[in-house]
């Protein structure tokens, strides 16, 4: 998306590859929204380590990133000899799976790019084949979220004030992102709107991240503590809700995604808002059968008890805000239940979240 | 209630009166929960000085802040001239009616106090006589709290685990507080029961002030963010609320209190959780015919666009969390429709909402 510096406007995507240098470009994520500024690092191990530290961070980003950072390693390789060239794309696609052990995207992303490589014969046309599919993987995960976008903006309608929660912006993805995609497919649209962002507390993405986007789009924005929604919704004031999610269970229509996300969810209900949730395919666990099962991750506990930001100085600090010495419970997500849910907003169109299965040929999953 | 300091335990008020030294004592609630400390105001300005100031906050606590205050302006008098006596007085009531032009506490406080007084005839009288009222104001807030206690205790099972959000504590009366004087009754009876603090953002009244006032009295707590009581209600962790209020509509039952508020009786209600509101009875309201018309203060944005809290230098500070080019939207309180509320825990007993017009006279309004 467009990005304004010293009144300079320029598109960026969040993840981007220079041939050039053989370098992954990244924003850094962690300095906004304080600080805009693009990283390139020149080997996959840099790469690797970016996506551990949290430099990037969002299912399709990091799914990207690993599949530049597989391609970057292949083209480091000098020679002719393919078993030589085999074992170090061995060794690349091993450091990048185990820079973020439990998320499946870089896999399922880096599991693209080899099939692709291995269509090559020569050490030269398989490292070129890679680079392809890795843009070939970052090029489609924008487009869905395009896709995305132009499904959802068919619900904004001009004036009408809209709810998200924590941040499924295009800083999670290449481009354009999921919850945001529609808002920015609105906007481009000419439609006149505003967005409540929910800080989305412990970790503030809401504040930081959703916020940080909305104000470089140009998009009419406010920030509300995650305890005023259901006061506006009570007066009125909000008209439509759309957030992202982690995993969407095929089967039942469950929605997982940030913490206070059910929450809404209950709320709008009771005021009769339509709740959306936008989805690449990716999302869809087409296994699991009951909401139950989802692991909900317990996080530490400081995240609770205090807030990072910045100083007056502009040095970046942590305070603690609690009380010293009393401890808290951080669960980070929660699952939303299908009828809460007005429609599941997807690349292949909007779905009732009961009817997934039922569209599952459609949504791409077995035949 | 008991503070512990450097080991050693001794009961203090959130407002008490040295007449030895004319002063009243207050704990400096800015410094909380990071430090806790006496401050002693030695004449009237000082006093309504601490109100402005919020060193002293909260309905119960303010009222008798400026009860103390107002017999301390009269005991600071000199001589036995009745009109010059009358006349510093009538100075003392406006400048401490003053410290907080909006809240309607202290000057009840100080009609009770001026009630009294005027029984006395003579300057030396008179001043004795406003200190007993301001003695009898402050120990009724803590009486009332105390039945409120007794009351709500019956509602705390063993192993129960209660939500409570913002702080209706005892550092907002005089002593033990509304919202919490249940659990501690309960804790006094030798109940085992977990207590849930939301933090309360944007102020953080639950992680600062809840929480600190748990730990001193070693009631089991875990502070929680907003976001998290839909999920722990969902799961089953979650057996009873308890919530303070600012104001109380008599004719209603509609309940306004800290923002936040209504979203936790809306997911209460949603899994049959009871919610209960404890009240003195001068929160009641019986003028006010809808709640839609209850004013609900805009707060200031820099509240939703950072925190304040403890750097591990130990010092104060505030940092800005949010995007610096965003603003925010700061609604101070919400109203919670009396369909949601199980009970209203008063020193008279505990009500339906919709019961308390019936039951006025019982609570003290009308003939």
């Amino acid at each position: 998306m467009n990005v304004t510096i010293n009144g300079r406007t320029r598109h960026f995507r969040t993840v981007a590859f220079d041939a050039k240098r053989n370098a992954v470009l990244l924003i850094e994520q962690r300095l906004l929204p304080h600080e805009f500024k693009i990283v390139a690092t020149r080997d996959y191990r840099e790469t690797a380590a970016a996506i551990t530290d949290m430099v990037v961070r969002g299912a399709g980003a990091i799914g990207a990133t690993a599949a530049y950072g597989l391609a970057q390693g292949a083209l480091a390789f000098r020679g002719d000899d393919r078993k030589k060239f085999s074992t170090h794309v061995k060794t690349v696609y091993q450091v990048l799976a185990g820079a973020r052990p439990t998320a499946v995207d870089p896999v399922n992303a880096m599991n693209d790019v080899l099939a692709t490589m291995h269509k090559g014969e020569s050490v030269a046309e398989q490292q070129s084949l890679a680079l392809a599919a890795a843009e070939e993987f970052a090029n489609e995960d924008a487009r869905h979220c395009e896709e995305i976008g132009q499904h959802g903006a068919k619900l904004i309608r001009n004036g009408m004030r809209v709810l998200t929660h924590c941040n499924a912006g295009w800083l999670a993805f290449v481009d354009i992102g999921t919850a945001t995609a529609p808002m920015y497919a609105a906007q481009a649209a000419g439609k006149k709107f505003h967005v409540f962002c929910d800080e989305t507390r412990p970790r503030s993405q809401g504040a930081t991240l959703t916020a940080w986007e909305l104000a470089q789009q140009k998009v009419s924005h406010q920030i509300i503590a995650d305890n005023a929604a259901g006061h506006l919704m009570q007066r009125g004031e909000i008209d439509l809700v759309i957030v992202g999610s982690d995993r969407v269970l095929g089967r039942t229509g469950e929605v997982t995604n940030k913490i206070g996300t059910y929450t809404k969810a209950v709320l709008a209900a009771r005021h009769k808002i339509p709740f959306y949730v936008a989805i690449p395919l990716s999302t869809i666990d087409w296994k699991l059968r009951r909401g139950f099962d989802i692991p909900i991750e317990e996080r530490s506990e400081s995240e609770v008890l205090g807030a990072w930001g910045q100083l007056p100085s502009k040095k970046r600090a942590y305070v603690r805000v609690a009380n010293p010495t009393s401890g808290a419970r951080n669960p980070g997500f929660d699952v939303t239940p299908p009828e809460l849910i007005a429609g599941i907003i997807t690349p292949a169109g909007i779905f009732k979240p009961r009817d997934l299965w039922k569209q599952r040929k459609k949504l791409g999953y077995g035949d």
